[in-house]
């Protein structure tokens, strides 16, 4: 099973999860990082390197990070440089985690990112009466 | 000053707004309105139409809402038929919420809108060692 791996700047990370298991139940493989206003960019670097090795059940990971230009994006960019097994996308939000969840065991790591991205982007529409 | 509301599943509405002034200090006139498992439909009804009324200081109020198709964008699109001083964008993310927040004293509230969907859409990326 494809890891998913969500990584932010404070604690919403760990809520955006819990609200996609209100509407689809649990998500098991999945943890989320916090990085607070205090923390050591050393420590969230190690943190993300041994989640990722505790996610990874040889399918890979998909890392769903905040914002481009943020720690946490910098740091998992950083490790991405290092790995072949693992993908980063950016501006996560609930539609994005959802799909991760729910097609993880259609799709390979490659096509799992592809349609999150797709999924993300596709999600911010703005309503109309 | 444009008001700022945010509607989501479960918590994370909440800890979105607290991520984001983490990166951008504090954020006024923003509110977060959380749905969980046994709440009443009726009540978010009641406290999104309340909300908006103490958030609208007279420039109007963006409303974020987690995805297309839950019940909080459901009940603010059925608000939004009878109202025309809010905009509604669903897709909510941390970009979405940082650009709201930095740009609403130099727009309107449709530019603010507009402006706020484009960096919904363009802060999802693949990145790419």
């Amino acid at each position: 099973m494809i890891g998913i791996l969500l990584v932010t700047h404070g604690e919403f990370g760990e809520e955006i999860k819990r609200s996609a298991e209100l509407i689809i139940g649990p998500i098991s493989n999945c943890s989320a990082i916090s990085l607070n206003r205090d923390d050591s960019i050393t420590n969230l670097k190690d943190e993300v390197e041994e989640t990722l090795e505790s996610l990874n059940k040889g399918e890979g990971v998909i890392v769903l990070v905040d914002l481009v230009g943020g720690s946490p994006f910098n740091v998992c960019s950083v490790i991405l440089k290092k790995r072949r097994n693992f993908k980063l996308l950016s501006g996560l939000n609930l539609s994005m985690i959802v799909e991760c969840a729910m097609m993880r065991d259609s799709l390979n790591l490659e096509g799992l990112t592809q349609q999150c991205k797709q999924t993300g982007i596709n999600s911010v529409v703005e309503v109309n009466p």
